[in-house]
């Protein structure tokens, strides 16, 4: 029989945030962890395990015996292997001369935990949360956008998410619309969507602007410029700023001109915005879908939805880990 | 029981050629009939009918009874409807005005000929063919590129052809690597990849190159700078003639920085050139790896195979169809 509840875990830079949850996407207790100060993966992995018996007896739901499975959303995670690799944010999954290593985190929690574990980025366990909790409730075939420090995807076709060859699909935050004269991104490509459309690439976007003419006014002008953020840059253009209005219609156009290619791959229902950025609204929206209008085939004009995220932001990500798990 | 053989029919714009196949993708006869005088839809399926009728009785099968169905590759054919869509090159499936129209195939071709129809698009059956019968025999996850006229692409992610949303998947010739200052495509769009990389894309190349420069010297000057053709430059390349080097250079460094998007999007284990330019070994396959290498995230670099179809050139669009009607 199946059981009646599963464990999402969704691992960050700074923090890791887990919790119970039933097969309705209800999150019976949760809990978080800061990891910032944890710089051994031995103890990462106790205060995880320690974390997660806390949780499973504080949600009074009978024990172990009646959780299916721990799913895990983690920077970098694969798949296929259940590791974590080359993930330079997580102190703890590093050696001790500080180099990334291979984290072989199903296999560790599995042991500590003696229930089976699945293991996916953040942005795939987006995905699968969307589909099974959210805005791609009955879809098929969409893909996942999530807009936030970084540019992730999650690519669902015929109900499944897109893991390919080797576990890795889906990168599509470092797909190059811009070439050669594009931003250098942290990947070491040049001109990544990424440098463009996160949290970070916006800010940037802002800044090149307030630069290239300082005499136009804006309200963007009262803040330092290296302090700016998308926030900041969204409350501005949210009070008619013009110039933040601009920095918004700029990314919507890189992010639409992005889209109208991942159109001509999959062939989606729907492109699905989570994550900071898609909170814009209109905003980010209109520019996004009129660029990507521009530049699909006929075959799909006005035939292509982008939506935002029907994931409840806070739990989001405990959510898409635990639907992974319903897998299991 | 599973019926010994299957019909694959290749839809172009000047013929259609069909075949008897059986399981080991031995084409038992084949036949092929001119459509450019057929101007009437009725007028097409009389003589496709008449054509299989023959076909069936020569290939001494035992009749219709021993064959499991009919798969169709047709340009712009969709696997869901069994249609195919705006299609400008055949004249058969346009209306008395000139106006293309939708063509039910699959229905029309099941009425008449009285077995299971499956139909889709040229370079998806290239695909399930490569698949079954071809180079990626055994792999699970690859992306089929057909390089002729155009620009096509069929996607297999874990052992199927992806069709998307609408059935129409897979229009990666219409991915635009290079925006604004790009080529006019046929579709509408600028910069589409199959404006560059397409045979009819590479003479354009070569054009440009002879023009630029008027006292470069060039084999290809002896000929008529509007007859060239990607056969001629192949040809003058193979010599050794530098313009004409530097034409496959510029074609494969397109084409190898789009491969480093598709592999973002579904980390395919290999991506197989199919058609005309494949052909040109070297010549393409170089400068195209060599330029998606440069722009692969490390994690996929010197991990994703770029290989040649070994799908036979001449037969490869009747097996492809054939591949596809083993699924009815």
């Amino acid at each position: 029989m199946r059981k009646p509840y599963v464990i999402g875990i969704d691992i960050g830079g700074q923090s890791t945030k887990a919790g119970v949850v039933d097969a309705r996407g209800n999150i019976l207790v949760q809990t978080t962890f800061d990891s910032r100060d944890i710089d051994t993966l031995q103890g990462y992995l106790d205060t995880l395990t320690e974390t997660l018996n806390k949780l499973i007896n504080s949600a009074q739901v009978g024990g172990k015996d009646n959780v299916g499975g721990i799913g895990i959303g983690a920077p970098n995670g694969n798949y296929y292997k259940g590791t974590i690799e080359d993930a330079p944010n997580l102190k703890w999954a590093k050696d001790a001369a500080g180099n990334t290593r291979v984290v072989y985190l199903k296999e560790d929690v599995e042991k500590a935990m003696g229930l089976p574990v699945v293991v996916t980025n953040d942005a795939n366990a987006a995905a699968q949360g969307e589909m099974i909790y959210g805005a791609a409730k009955g879809m098929k075939n969409f893909i996942e956008i999530t807009l936030g420090t970084g540019v992730g995807s999650g690519i669902v076709i015929d109900g499944k998410v897109v893991y390919g060859h080797d576990g890795f699909a889906g990168e599509l935050g470092h797909t190059t619309s811009i070439r050669r004269t594009g931003r250098q991104c942290n990947c070491g490509k040049i001109g990544c969507l990424e440098t463009y459309a996160s949290a970070i690439g916006l800010a940037r976007t802002a800044r090149e602007l307030l630069e290239i003419d300082p005499q136009r006014p804006s309200l963007l002008r009262s803040l330092t410029a290296d302090d700016i953020t998308s926030k900041d840059v969204a409350e501005a253009a949210a009070k008619g700023d013009e110039l933040s209005v601009e920095v918004f219609a700029f990314t919507g156009r890189l992010l639409g001109e992005a889209f109208a290619d991942f159109v001509a791959f999959s062939a989606p229902e729907a492109i699905v915005l989570f994550g900071g950025l898609a909170q814009a609204g209109d905003l980010i929206f209109e520019p996004t879908i009129r660029a990507m209008e521009d530049n699909l085939l006929s075959i799909w004009k006005g035939k292509v939805k982008v939506i935002p995220s029907q994931l409840p932001g806070s739990e989001a990500a405990i959510l898409g880990s635990a639907a992974l798990a319903w897998e299991l």
